[in-house]
């Protein structure tokens, strides 16, 4: 499998030196590279309760990305899935551990227990206090009385951390995380294995299938069950759950097992807050990854029971980015959407000479139909034509309800009427051109500098230039020699719709995706319309 | 492919619903489903510039999960991939735009120009002021004029965001977030493609393979490259890079484009500040999933220059979880590794008595060998016998630098002789009985009660318990019974080892493994090695 490290031995350490490279001296790791991988905070002065978890990496930001104020105050890893060893857990109680005492928080696998238990009773040697709880959340396996320890030891970190950081004595944060232990359950639900560095992939879930109750070691779920949505997923989880809690409220933990997206995460949110125990879901961490396994397309929830103790302790703020918070669960907030989306639909008003100079322009865009067609067949879809001969027989229709006496308003109702009539880019952007030059027109703009500041617009907008092969190139220098009258704009529109068959390379628009020597010898269509517009125009 | 929703309809609507139901009254939604996705600040009076950036969806926690203080007043969020209507741009602009205005900042892809871009017409026909800034930061295709934005747009959401909420004017602000365009440079790699919901994965990347240069919608990327490991694949990324940037300090944006695991990514990060523009590299965002595109196994890397007014505006804080902050690169802070971890050597002292004890317990587990292999191999490998023969050979051996006449020191050490002399988990629980059995004596218990203490801990960390078909079946009762005497502990030991031959569901240890019917009728060779050592020591 291809994946973005070195080489697996050096992958952790790697990975730590990264993460500590913008640690700003909150943060350090102890000499012993490369069996002895600690985190420590770099700002503790051992005066209060040290708290020390890890385990095998593959679950970041597990174990390191927690360590911090109110939360860990060293993280012990090893290599991917594999337990720290005992010496490398005793460097790091050693490292932080004061008067004050120190408690190691371990997931319930063998070699977390032996190490973390062994390395314990060395430390304990020196005269330190040294307590020692075992995470079991996982209810995957209701019979196995060795329950694994999976996603709900976040909350024993986050609780146990906000006491410690209070100053609560060792006997009192171990209490407090043993009763955290006792009420906290999770399970977990994947629609994939994890890559393991260095091994190849085990292509063990079907298609159509997803497995429930899996570990964080890529061991197989209890069960492979049907995979038909998220709604369907989280509800098995849930009946997982509910026999194992209690009434009254809880605070959820929905974890990443790292490759669903935060699309997915989030509607799998939306669906445990909305799921028969919705109701007792108060308090909500996540979703984020949190105790991940690897690159699994998969989530767990951990359910644990509060009060108001508790609440205060999981809200605390921590140092770590890597925490996202526990969030009152709550309904979603809608507002009503704004006054202005339906259309303003102008006083239509009359202006006999506004009126005829329009028709006139549409009569001349829909006469030119067939030949823009033809144009347009040569390097692109050959609907250029149609599309403008559409647009202008609705605004042709749409001449009785227009303002024709109010320039301001009538650039606007135009751009409205082209915006709701004529398809594609190229209506925007007209719809756009019309009603920049109507808000210019209010600012105090006369007819022409008003459709130069819509040209602007259009330009800003949709990204071409003169020379990019639109119909810019022959509306700007139209524009430019308007003042001097229509036979010199209609000279300039042509010199310059002209000049577009020599432009082999668009830089905008769909000419852009054409090869240049299907753009060559032909005029771009829309600047050929708008030379044919302006020349109509000139003769009167 | 299998993804975690529901339907692909709904996917979008169903994730802002999830993502709110923990916004505790910072954030709220308009009343436009299913066509108008717009999430805005809930906490927000319109008194000062509002930031409205949006586009498709599918590149979470874009756009939505960076609304809030210090950054978006709303997200205008389209379907996965596609551009959000000018209705909902033009309702999220009506919905936060107050007298100081707003910005639209907006990728460039057609769709997205055009879009905001009318909608920004419309609302200015409402005497809105509305600015917008196209975000063109990809690198990838140096030739074409209209770069696409990628992940560099977070630079312009933050800064823009800073001024914005200390209050610049509107102009101030559009400078600001111009400047930011003008200098951001940035380019992904991928190994994968992405799954979009409701299409079949694209395999266009080969084994061995990575893109180069892809945007953030499944685009190819302007070439396949030959992938090696995360430094090659950091070093092609930053021979792209370092062309578009001149001399003096940047602030780097790396970020996960969604598939990319913590541990790759703190490779990468390592990768990119040890690489040959690292020096220049003052300030890091991330890694973290910034900009993604759904589950894509790649990064990009984003680089802007900074002054000291834009590291306070990228150093401010902001209410948005899902911005991770922008911290100062330095080095890997190491402390030195702390004393203690070369085992206490005890000063070796003499005790007749209690030298004949131990070479005599010594020399029954060696004599048991062979009848405790056998044992053994009827339910599990046959090597219990050995095991336990190897290690009582290494403490004969090393009676002589044994602390013989201090009972405290000598339950030490030897726990730390068998923790270096006997493999597996039984040599660690057996170093944690002795060790632990120290720790109580030094407290003040007699002999007896220090070895129950020991016993305790090894219940503790190893999870076993009396029934649990263990060595403690034998080894709790013979220490219960043992202020009897060694006779009545004998055969209390006795009784316990031949009770676990009707334990057939061993629930901790190897046998736990074990069918019953091999464990039936067997007992546990453990439990028998405590009963032998205890008959043979009552003998005389």
């Amino acid at each position: 499998m291809k994946q973005f490290i070195n080489t697996k031995e050096t992958l952790v350490t790697e990975a730590i030196d990264g993460t500590l490279r913008t640690a700003e001296g909150r943060l350090a790791r102890l000499d012993g590279y490369p069996h002895i991988k600690v985190v420590v905070r770099a700002d503790w002065d051992k005066s209060k309760v040290a708290l020390v978890s890890g385990g095998g990496s593959g679950h970041e930001p597990s174990h390191a990305g927690f360590v911090g104020q109110g939360m860990l105050t060293a993280a012990v890893c090893g290599d991917v899935f594999a337990s720290p060893s005992v010496d490398a857990v005793l460097a790091g109680i050693l490292a932080v551990t004061g008067k004050a005492g120190c408690l190691l928080i371990v997931k319930n696998y063998t070699g977390d227990r032996l190490n973390f238990g062994l390395a314990a009773e060395r430390a304990r040697a020196f005269g330190l206090k040294v307590n020692m709880v075992i995470v079991d959340d996982d209810v995957a396996l209701p019979d196995l009385p060795q329950a694994r320890g999976v996603a709900g030891t976040l909350f024993v970190h986050k609780i146990a951390g906000a006491l410690a950081d209070q100053g609560a004595v060792l006997d009192a944060v171990t209490r407090a995380a043993q009763r955290v232990i006792a009420g906290v359950v999770s399970i977990g639900m994947s629609l994939d294995t994890c890559t393991v560095p260095g091994s190849p992939k085990e292509d063990r879930i079907e298609p159509g299938k997803a497995e429930l109750g899996l570990g964080i070691h890529g061991e197989a779920g209890i069960e492979q069950v049907d995979f038909r949505s998220a709604r369907e997923a989280m509800e098995m989880v849930v009946d997982r759950l509910a026999p194992n809690i209690a009434p009254g409220p809880h605070a959820a933990l929905l974890n990443n097992l790292g490759g669903a997206t935060p699309l997915e995460m989030a509607v799998l949110a939306e669906e445990l807050v909305t799921s028969r125990i919705g109701e007792q879901i108060r308090w909500l961490v996540g979703p984020a990854p949190l105790m991940t396994s690897l690159d699994m397309q998969g989530f767990s929830v951990s359910l644990l029971p509060v009060g108001k103790a508790d609440e205060a302790a999981l809200s605390a703020p921590v140092a770590p980015w890597a925490w996202p918070g526990c969030l009152a669960v709550g309904s979603v907030a809608v507002l009503p959407l704004p006054d202005g989306l339906a259309p303003i639909q102008p006083l239509p008003s009359k202006n006999a000479a506004t009126r005829a100079f329009i028709e006139r322009c549409c009569r001349i865009l829909i006469a030119a139909e067939t030949d823009l067609n033809a144009l347009d067949a040569k390097s692109g879809d050959g609907d250029t034509g149609s599309t403008l001969a559409s647009a202008a027989r609705a605004l042709i229709d749409a001449l009785d309800r227009l303002p024709l006496a109010d320039l301001t308003q009538l650039y606007r109702a135009i751009g409205q009427e082209l915006s709701q009539t004529m398809g594609g880019s190229s209506g925007v952007l007209l719809a756009i051109f019309f009603a920049a030059a109507g808000d210019a027109s209010a600012s105090g703009e006369e007819a022409l500098g008003a459709l130069k500041s819509g040209l602007d617009r259009v330009q800003q907008v949709g990204g071409a230039r003169p020379g990019d092969r639109t119909m810019i190139d022959a509306l700007f220098p139209a524009l430019e020699a308007l003042q001097a009258g229509l036979p010199a704009a209609a000279e300039a529109a042509r010199a310059g719709a002209d000049l577009t068959a020599t432009i082999t390379r668009a830089k905008a628009g769909r000419a852009s995706y054409i090869a240049a020597s299907k753009l060559a010898g032909h005029n771009d269509p829309g600047a050929e319309a708008v030379a044919r517009l302006f020349e109509k125009l000139a003769e009167g």
